[in-house]
């Protein structure tokens, strides 16, 4: 690997400057990604062809020095591979054909023939051709919980998946099934990813932050758990470091550190100072600017990077990245502006706290 | 007072059991509620009309035994005041004819004449008098900043608040002064209620925790703060208890717990005991059942409200509630049940806690 810092901070070890890369860092604030996403038809259809999930994947890359690729695919590739019909309509989030809602219909659900997610272990494997070890890839899933709220409600929701949260405390039993089937979806899925050459992987839990303390716990933390002891050694027998982001997750921050996860991603309303302070050096945090930053100006995109990289500390083990997704009218330039300001500045705090040479 | 249990828990003396009420107690669940707001003809009319919000907010007090009564209004009267101009179309949230979100609109903004708010006060004397003394009154209002993204962006969100989050970080001299405008006119607006007979006011802070820990600590906590400094002594000398809320706060607990307020909202992500451990015995602490726990039957909602009321253990300083508003799907016989449950549960803890009586 020609540039291992994204890598080595995970594990917590040195690096010179602090690694950078962006959630959505392919997507609609890029041109070219509007433009091969215009030439594949749709979303689904740009996520399914290897080729094109490889080229929008590289196209921030050829942008940014950014220091890791991340797949470009869906979370919601699982629970659609499990039957569930994905679409994605112009302007709109996700739909599913089918939700998996009632008693019967999670009595009959079981985790996919990974077969019908051979596209995403293929992108996978064409991506890591075409980096030829410039930096790592991350692959990454859904967390079972997040899956499952899309899987109950169909869709996104403007009520903070009021049904989900009903089901949590009426029928914790279905619930319980529901992401216990997802855990081992997640595990093969990522396992697959690994297989094909990815070199750490991250669980997204969008939703979790949502649920009370003790339905976290239950039904979005253990299930990340599981899904992490399930995974197997990458081909060559090392360890693939992992992360896990649960939005809204700050109030947990401790127990998520405990989850067995390499680092743990932090959202925008968190300090990471903080945060550092209650975690400890258990785990590498990943974070945490607010992604509506980037759509302000260079200056301020600076400022506010800045003090996100002074706040992290020198110390080793911090990931720089969003709080959250890009949003789609992010200026590229801004991007720029973050990227040169994340390795600048993480370089000066690193030789402002290194020890004077000797005389 | 009849039943002071309420004002006694936000000053952490001891009570024979945990008071509750609910945050929008007066609502769309109740039949009767419905029933007046159909003769009001509209949300406003029925906020602006003394007599009919004196009606709505004594409804849920002949259903239930509960320990305070809140004022029927709306968080966004102190704009609507400024001369935005709100409305409440079916079935849609607030909407503001006219915003605030350009240099000029927000150089221009004062806190509103008084006299404009003036049905918001008789209504507090009118439901002081309908109540005499049966339980406490709590008046209320938005905090700086929650009334801020409204203003600025005119209605709801769907992207939280991004135009404010963004004006957080390039324009961090508007937003100030738009929440220091607030400040002043929402101490005002709470004097006047206080004036008028509230025995308790709370500050509802419903976005805030949509912020960065920066930008919250300067656009949403230090205005409160400023809020709660500003706020007189009621008619005859005595100090009134207040209670902060932020929705999403949980991060901020001891930041919160700092502010000068007797007592600190909770909402339902954060472990009540946890929270307890946090701030120890600084103040008092509101909440937090899930509200969706309350659409489904009384059975479950027994079970997870004396989870709560376990959890925050019988020493002086916790007040039920839930962890935000009522939904409107609620059945009015959950809430008799929790409210049941709150109360036995609670008198069984202390007097488990309670010493032996003596030889």
């Amino acid at each position: 690997m020609q540039n291992d810092a994204f890598l080595r901070a995970l594990r917590r070890q040195p690096t010179p400057y602090t690694p950078v890369w962006l959630m959505r860092q392919a997507g609609r604030y890029l041109p070219e990604y509007n433009a091969t996403r215009a030439r594949a038809g749709s979303f689904m259809a740009l996520a399914q062809d290897p080729d094109l999930a490889c080229e929008v994947t590289l196209q921030p890359l050829e942008r940014f020095p950014l220091d890791a690729a991340i797949l470009f695919s869906d979370i919601l590739t699982v629970p659609d591979a499990m039957g569930l019909g994905l679409s994605f309509a112009e302007g709109e989030g996700p739909r599913f054909a089918r939700t998996t809602a009632d008693e019967a219909a999670i009595a009959a659900l079981a985790p996919p023939d990974l077969a019908r997610l051979r596209y995403v272990f293929d992108a996978v494997a064409t991506i890591k051709r075409a980096l030829a070890g410039r930096v790592p890839l991350i692959g990454f899933a859904g967390s079972p919980f997040t899956l499952a709220c899309y899987m109950i409600e169909g869709r996104g929701s403007d009520d903070d998946f009021a049904v989900v949260r009903r089901m949590a405390a009426a029928r914790p039993d279905l619930l319980q099934r529901l992401v216990d089937v997802n855990a081992r979806a997640v595990a093969d899925y990522l396992n697959g990813q690994i297989r094909a050459g990815a070199d750490a992987v991250m669980v997204f839990d969008t939703w979790g932050g949502l649920l009370s303390s003790g339905a976290y716990r239950r039904f979005s933390l253990a299930p990340m758990r599981a899904v992490l002891d399930g995974l197997a050694p990458a081909p060559d027998g090392r360890r693939v470091p992992t992360i896990v982001f649960t939005k809204g997750g700050g109030v947990w921050l401790e127990e998520i550190a405990g989850c067995g996860a390499d680092a743990v991603g932090l959202d925008w309303t968190i300090d990471i100072a903080a945060a550092r302070r209650r975690v400890g050096d258990r785990v590498a945090l990943q974070g945490n600017l607010d992604p509506l930053v980037l759509t302000t100006d260079p200056q301020t995109v600076a400022r506010e990077a800045e003090a996100v990289v002074r706040a992290a500390g020198p110390a080793p083990g911090h990931v720089f990245n969003l709080g959250h997704g890009i949003v789609p009218r992010t200026p590229p330039e801004n991007v720029a502006a973050l990227v040169e300001t994340v390795h600048r500045v993480s370089r000066e705090t690193r030789a402002a706290a290194a020890p004077p040479p000797r005389a």
